[in-house]
């Protein structure tokens, strides 16, 4: 896993993947005590930075291999990511979801071409489903995360914030990434290190889903006691990576955690300043510059808001923390 | 009002207003039985292709008469722009609002740096008011869009839409776009018929007030009864502008019109597809890509979706219109 990966995963991606914003708003850097840059990763295809790796992995693929088709288990992002980038290649893409997934969920799976094979969660193992299928129509597996092309696409959000950076003028600032299995977070570290060595990648969690902030102080993998309870679903994984966390443990500053009620309040700020829709996952690193400035360094932080995919009732309750005063 | 005056005024701006991108879904085309392509100025710096022709205009003004200072009356997005701009020159700024407008609103112009003075709407006449201050203290009144440099900063706008056709290869296209006085529609029409001959302009406003669409077919200036009563106030303007009227008239095609309800869908879908927050003033142009199909020519249609300015409380309502199924 290296920075030439990236950058290779950049070309291929040039053309499909958006280059997303950099906003920022006065009020919110009055809000955090200093300057606040956000990475909008919400307003990439399908809502999220996961379409980057997924487009990488499958891009990556021989053409032959490819030409086969491929299988992710998601009911979320990847899944998303996966499906339109694979419909893009014209390719078979199976998505292995469980059948109480929310129906909409399911229906724009299909609608971007994709297979969807429903389990039941309570009886059934995807992982047993899905390798039967595989096996049987010659399907590459696209983990979300554990991977070396799904990193490197999402590597590629920390190239565009390094030239943005030094575009900018910035020299040092820290990044602080959503992480779940680390994907996004280790790509970004890796970019950062090879084209901003002042840029810090910090991951960043829910409170009481912090196993990747844990295991960069014991320096091995720690995992969480659960992977329910918080809103946050799009970053709640049960350990950091096996290929995520060495990078991350190498290159990655200490990691930060919010609450749930941080990250409602952070999505508030960004509907009302950025205009901008982010969902609970894709807000906490906005909320850990908003509200842990002093475990932060430096006059301008970089939070990536890392996806946008949220219900309409989840939305209405962060607005109404915004109370009376929200023109 | 020419090209040219566009192609100067994108020299000032650049550096200081967003290049704001062109966004799409699959979800959507699908809705709208075509390509549709959202160019996503609710992004822009304050929130509204506003600061835009604020920064224009203050930055054409000479260095000594714009020392004295400017003064907008507003309590919009219009005046969020100029208070932006006006600070960002380090000029004193001068904000005459009813002192009715949401505490909110007063105190973001403030915060902005600009000084705001109160009127009661009722009894007291903004224009005497603001022409006595201005004369006063040497302030230059910067009109929300009857100005040559407002109308210029607004067709940036259309050559970054022009711009970016080209690279996509879309050579033919209606460009909806919310208009209210005209300046937006006018500055895009101005730089698509220098740039992008197959790309036409057509307003688009609430029902009940669309003077822009009956101005357009009886060639004169036509008013709007009443300028109150739709929820789409950031368009809502007694008529078209004496220097924007007889340029759309010129190079405009047909007006469209849709319903509060039909804008507050395209929210909804904004939200959902594409991760964007849109005012209703800003989604009558989406809604009529959306909802007005048949009135649309082409395989591809270009809408401005031009602000995201909305209170909490309208948001949730337009998401409401979601349904359960939000995910």
């Amino acid at each position: 896993m290296n920075i030439d990966m990236i950058r290779t995963a950049a070309g291929r991606l040039d053309g499909h993947a958006r280059r997303t914003p950099l906003l920022g708003s006065p009020f919110l850097d009055r809000l955090a005590g200093r300057r606040v840059l956000i990475k909008a990763e919400c307003l990439q295809h399908t809502g999220s930075f996961k379409y980057r790796g997924a487009f990488s992995a499958i891009s990556a693929l021989t053409a032959e291999v490819r030409a086969n088709g491929v299988l992710a288990y998601s009911s979320g992002n990847h899944a998303q990511g996966i499906a339109l980038a694979g419909q893009q290649h014209g390719i078979p893409v199976v998505i292995v979801m469980p059948s109480d997934a929310p129906r909409l969920k399911l229906a724009n799976t299909r609608a971007l071409g994709a297979e969807v094979i429903e389990y039941d969660r309570g009886r059934e193992n995807r992982e047993e489903i899905g390798g039967a299928i595989a096996a049987e129509r010659g399907l590459t597996l696209i983990p979300p995360y554990d991977s070396p092309q799904v990193i490197a696409g999402q590597g590629t959000v920390g190239l565009e914030i390094a030239e943005d950076a030094r575009r900018l003028g910035i020299d040092r600032a820290d990044v602080l990434v959503c992480c779940g299995g680390g994907g996004l977070t280790s790509g970004v570290a890796l970019a950062l290190q090879a084209g901003a060595t002042g840029l810090c990648a910090r991951p960043v969690e829910p409170v009481g889903f912090d196993d990747t902030a844990r295991s960069l102080i014991s320096h091995r993998i720690e995992r969480n006691a659960t992977t329910a309870g918080s809103l946050c679903d799009a970053v709640l994984t049960p350990a950091p990576g096996e290929l995520t966390f060495p990078i991350m443990d190498r290159l990655c500053g200490p990691g930060l955690s919010v609450t749930d009620d941080e990250a409602l309040l952070a999505m508030a700020h960004a509907f009302q300043r950025l205009k901008i829709v982010l969902e609970p996952g894709g807000a906490v690193a906005l909320a850990a510059a908003l509200f842990r400035p002093s475990e932060i360094a430096g006059d301008t932080v970089i939070a990536v808001a890392s996806g946008g995919n949220v219900d309409a009732p989840v939305f209405a309750r962060a607005l109404s923390m915004l109370g009376g005063d929200s023109a």
